[in-house]
């Protein structure tokens, strides 16, 4: 077949379309019908998700079946003006709306790829805000486009919506027609749908990604979000996790749920939720994400002890490890870097400035807590190793005696095909060297990372069970022989270009 | 059959969607593939297009089948800066692009409307710049969601692009598949289509709006456009029409043409176009639109002749007729009004200024030219009488000692459903009164409108029939029973709501 | 002494700055008290006088003498958001108000150039609207900084702050301040200027620019502006020009009058007003500028009549004049170009196109007037020759069989101390070659200019005598030995730095 | 003497102008002449310096004496664009720049109050980038008002630039003229200052304000920062402090010193410097800010032990001495709160969501720290008590079974007349009750603010004395009666009023 997905709009064509990426869903269905607030409660909880994604965000409101969106680049400061949060509440009933945050691969911050996607069809309207990435999608989208089908964006979201809408042609609900689709989408999916009258949350039967429900304060109505930090944000309190597989359908303020494609398989949540993509403060199929990263520094310590003066973590997914370690390890915790708390977002790359020079502006190392100290530093990962060392450099220039680095996950050497987005093995240190070599490499005195087996302990409260897949190799389902980004490879769709017309 | 189009996502509820709208074609193939110029080209002539549409606008480009965008709300000059063009630059290969600027009903200024359409297809992208307005557009929607397609805009041209992918299953070739798909659209189309190789002009078999080709200055290539006047904006050179049904193809610097649809009915070119929407230096079919209006103002002269001592234009659509008056009844030309030239765009309505006031700022009467003088007043149109009112108004406290006031072309008292925007039949004055009731209505001394049998002979030169429908009821298809935009009534949508799902 | 003005801070350091500029200038006082409605006033004026300025604009509103103000760069619509108005609204006891549109030369589109100024003291605040030049603010400005001043600008309207506040030191009210610095102020100045409780209008004793008086609808206050349109566009009447030398105090909605300074010397009249400056709806000095300009066009036709088929103005400013010449010869009057109402505000010019595709975008001819015509083409003045040279090619290849070009002014060629800004006279055609050899320079069958001694009958009904300087060489007062911009050089500039501290 | 400061331009005029304000100052002196270099320089360090001001920031860069700028509200990433920083490059020479960002008081975030100020005058250009204040600037003001002055802003630093621009008549070099300016100038400034030639830095001779040396990587050049923390940013190693009193001239690459003003009176820099304002990777008249937190912290669990189970801070500011008074009680260290690293910059308040639901979106309590623990919470100081009231319940909330607060300061009872903005004394809970009665009403089971005497030892490495009036409420200088702000009062002003012209 000839696949011609020319659909890598990217800035500087580095870097070609990934099907997947890691976003924050958020949904509201509010009985009271206050228009302002539930426009306001999208707002806050975006803030609450922007970790999640940074690169484009929106909110979708209905007003009885008629839906307005704002959706823009960027984070949700620079995206949403206070005139676009008033327009939006004019044009809700305050009943239900929809929110998201994005992340995307370099390259494709582009305004078709936004979402919450809004599709209208005479079935009803209905949108869809998505986290996840299918391994099927390649397959599903030739398959709609076959039948006639047009496709505005690159996204996955845009091949689910294809799936329910071909099953609300048969079915006569939207919750039947998901239940239908949910036999064709491969993957992960975590997912808030609004129809009408309806809000709906979803997880595929893996549970790969999160997704919670909570209620609004005094009962008044339901929320769902990817992560607990979103509820506490609005003053809503936890109720459950949604159940891998599970189709949760909120209508007339009632919930109800559609349990068929649950414990068809056994779940397999991201494990790297709890190491690096979730808020400290979230909890996650009943497990702190803060705990789990405490107990990954307790596990490092026992793992790979050192003789040292001071615990340090890198800002900030690093800090709650550090801590850990220091408790295990009984070395005195340290601030060791000061973060600058304004670069989070656009920061303009000086055009003479190195890396260095450029990590220096976002990490300064305190002086007073390392000089002639033997310090342990903690991080989530390392990537390419370049930020790694520069930031053993910025220690020793500060007086550190000796620098011990401990991260608190495996080495990363698989690609993950549920929506971490790991671009390019080629790119990735420990797919490169030995863990002696990355050590040397990095100018470290020492270099440990957490076992696999530790791994599996960090969040023993959780009800499910883990994908940890990108450490291991072991996914829970076949997966492609190649990454799925290797077909838009621009080269790979020049020659196809020659055969089509 | 339920339908529920909740497309009206206007900005106050005013007013239902409707499927037809004005705007502006351009396509530009070029030979050379210098890559700023092309972007240039489409630049600088939606500023000459920018007439026919304000509301929203946008350049496609295309680097060997990947197409990237910038489109924005409002004005060229609004939605593109400096830095979009050139990043628009950096994504063309320089050879093909399609541009478009957008009228737009009250309210639905909205993004998900603006065009070129960009659409991803296995068979190739598509993107298509559209002018005009089908009148089976529900229908084809309604048969198209129901074999699973999705809608993400309200606007015919998303129509058009799923009649046009259903024929590429079928066929071999875009052109074919447009061949096919023209057998589908019922109604008024000019588009300039672009594929990853190749530019399509199309004119529906009617030829409702105009479209022609130019050649690029040395021969370098070929434009489409909606008017003549672009091409001169670009230093390109007028060519000829595309033909009514004629399907123009555009390919490695060749033009082809597909006759199947040409002459299977007779054209009838839009007579608005001659007398309010194209540019008075555009020549379409082989008539000068300046000339037509000052037959129009001739015309009218020898049909409402008054003794007067200066004949007015109100700018800047009145002037050609009113010289055309001035010279056939011998009565001096004058300039009666000042136009405030720096208010095309953007003009934030003073809160405490009343609609008078707001006519002022705009028209300021030249009393030097008015005072004391019997004054003929030349105008297009007439459409709620209140501007008309203000206009004479102003005349007359400027000294004038009559007022006659002369409409170059008959009572618009029939909808348009092909693309011109006649929103409510029952705010059209001339479907209220008669016209002696209008001419009290609008206190001047006397009313004359040009005559039905006139406009048929505004322009000769013209190689094609007319459709003159909104004067006289008579169109070449078969119309509907009702106005299009009555199904999109909230009030018939949300009883729709209660029987969905 | 050594004189250090590092003004010249502009864009690109091709152009010195100038202590002159072009501007409009609007006051008004209401004793109403109507909070948005002064705001209003401002805006809608600013739109109307928006041909004097186009680089900067501002409005000043006051409550109680607590100044609060808007400026912004560019025209209006760019510079003033809606929120902008509710804030000065919010901002204004509803009673005194300045407004302000600024013409900078090259380069001088800065920030700290912007009016009304707003200057603080002890003796109140005081803000002022400013149109003129002076001639001798280089001295007075190294007057003011020997005595300890700071200038954060490059403007005369700075040193005349200066020459007020002087003033108010000793006097007793900030009229008589005026009064008394208006002995040390040499050249030309009509200003609006707004204390605590008063709005004060000023011209200086020649009346160089003008000022006129106008009152609000129902008798609700007073305003002042540069030209009578101003006073239309919101409905006020026209009371009287402010008369040369005279200072008019409005203070409790009372209007006084200070005429120690009038009659000091003849009056002075910018004659370049009624050519190009002013709009033609206004009146100034009791003549109707676009009578003016018809009178300038028919005295054209006695001077340089010349057998032809039609008339044709370059839109706007040769309209009036082409009109004129029509009358006069009895030439047929047609339209010649039609000049795109899109550009006049922020036009990117495309990297690829050259001056002359820059001209084709803004006006392109009208072929059916024009084509095997034998054209007159009548335009208010000659720069550089390059756009005449591009217009006249136009018309050729429009099909013209001769162009004859009539300019409704004598040649440009002597400097203009006094506001309208001639940058560089080795630039200026006139001053370059004869009459005959910029006819063949630009390729014109013929070439007319009004002579010297017509210019002096176009406003017969002015109350006031004229400047002509620019075309005669003789000023009113004596005038510095070369153009004040030298002393702004910047090779200048740096030789001096090298004797500082 | 008739005062009449009208200068209290704020948002909502709830609160008068205040003529001191706490501000970050950064200049730059490149013997290089890398033009893009030095703009780069001053970015970084801006950002490096935000938290000393959010209000407004700019950069100004010099070529030969020319000098440009660019200026904006808000913080760096919203006010400056890639083309902003462009455009400096261009107009630099690479030599001198100064930065500056801005912190105001509520409601002076007012164009004309941004800094540095650029003053032209015929002895040269001159910009300074100013913290402190003064506590004779009004006097100062009146004085050089009287002389003829004109004041544009309502910021001491214009008052400063008036008493240089004095010394500059009769002195021979800028430096000569700062010396002598100083012997005016009371109160608190640190300042740097740029001329045609030289960069010049200044502390005023008690110290209050902190400025230090640097030079550039390679020995390429010097810079001067507020805080030690900005030259890390850029690779700038750290030479040492201004002395107080100290006029350090670079000039030629050479750096010279005059100190007639050091060592006139005892040193005293702000102890709330180390407390609050300055970043904990400063480093301050050689003593670290983050040491001088931790000793806080330590020095609080001294004098207020108590038995709990974790001390967690409250972040950012209160995470340093959190970890001391772990340190020195033993109790172990938590991370209590998640903060929201987004909303640093502008974040759009809800507008049904009130005040404890903002706090929420800010912090957020991590239940896994806190649940059925005794909890030590420090935080730096107590305002209104408002949110400790907040923090303590969400506290509570997520579990606590007790907390007990912690402040790392003593009581603010007094004004600061020197630069920290303590606005009204009726809304500082401290001044309001006693400490058993704070802590009653922030419901806490107890409360301790760090003593007197331990805040004398908090930097004992430091070279310098200390202020700590705002907790003594004994000040080195006589200060007047009352707040400077009262005599901005509008009602003050408004009776003034009656009696100017």
């Amino acid at each position: 077949m000839n696949i011609n997905y020319t659909d890598y709009e990217n800035e500087d064509f580095e870097q070609p379309d990934k099907p997947y990426d890691e976003c924050g869903v958020f949904g509201v269905y509010s009985n009271g019908g206050d228009d302002e607030k539930i426009v306001d409660y999208c707002h806050s909880a975006l803030y609450s998700l922007q970790h999640r994604g940074q690169d484009s965000c929106g909110i979708v409101v209905n007003d009885s079946g008629v839906f307005e969106y704002h959706k823009g680049l960027g984070v949700i400061a620079d995206a949403f003006k206070q005139s676009d949060l008033e327009r939006l509440s004019r044009f809700s009933d305050g009943k239900i709306a929809l929110a998201h945050v994005r992340y995307s691969p370099k390259g494709q911050r582009i305004p078709h790829n936004t979402q919450p996607l809004v599709a209208r069809h005479i079935k009803g309207p209905m949108s869809i805000s998505f986290n996840g990435s299918l391994i099927n999608s390649a397959e599903l989208r030739a398959e709609y486009e076959m039948k006639g089908g047009i496709f505005h964006s690159t996204s996955d979201v845009e091949v689910i919506a294809y799936a329910i809408t071909e099953g609300r042609l048969t079915e006569s609900t939207i919750q039947q027609a998901l239940e239908k689709a949910m036999y064709k989408l491969k993957g992960a999916y975590s997912m808030a749908i609004m129809s009408a009258k309806k809000l709906i949350a979803v997880r595929d039967p893996y549970g790969f990604r999160p997704l919670c429900i909570g209620s609004l304060p005094n009962d008044k109505g339901w929320v769902v979000a990817s992560e607990s930090c979103a509820l506490n944000s609005i003053g809503a309190s936890f109720v459950r996790d949604v159940l891998p597989g599970e189709i949760v359908v909120i209508k007339n303020g009632v919930i109800t749920s559609i349990t068929t494609h649950c414990n068809t398989v056994p779940s397999r949540l991201c494990i790297f939720e709890y190491i690096y993509t979730a808020r400290p403060d979230s909890v996650i199929e009943g497990a702190s994400v803060h705990g789990a990263r405490l107990r990954a520094g307790m596990y490092l310590a026992k793992e790979h002890p050192v003789e040292a003066d001071i615990v340090i973590g890198v800002p900030d997914s690093g800090l709650d490890a550090a801590l850990g370690y220091s408790r295990e390890s009984g070395i005195p915790y340290g601030i060791g870097f000061i973060k600058n708390r304004y670069i989070e977002r656009t920061f303009i790359k000086p055009t003479q400035v190195d890396r260095a020079n450029s990590v220096k502006i976002k990490l300064n190392p305190l002086v007073e807590s390392i000089k002639d100290k033997r310090v342990v530093v903690v991080d989530d990962s390392i990537v390419r190793g370049t930020t790694t060392n520069i930031i053993i450099e910025l220690l020793r220039t500060a007086g550190a005696r000796e620098v011990h680095v401990r991260i608190s996950s495996p080495p990363f050497i698989h690609p993950c095909y549920f929506g971490t987005d790991i671009t390019d093995r080629s790119t990735l240190i420990a797919c490169l060297m030995s863990i002696d070599d990355i050590c040397r490499s990095i100018n470290a005195d020492s270099l440990g990372y957490l076992s696999l087996e530790s791994v599996s302990k960090l969040a023993p409260e959780a009800k499910c069970g883990f994908c940890d897949g990108c450490f291991s190799g072991e996914y829970p389902v076949d997966v492609p022989d190649e990454l799925p980004q290797n077909k838009f490879d621009k080269k790979f769709t020049e020659n196809i270009q020659l055969t089509i017309n």
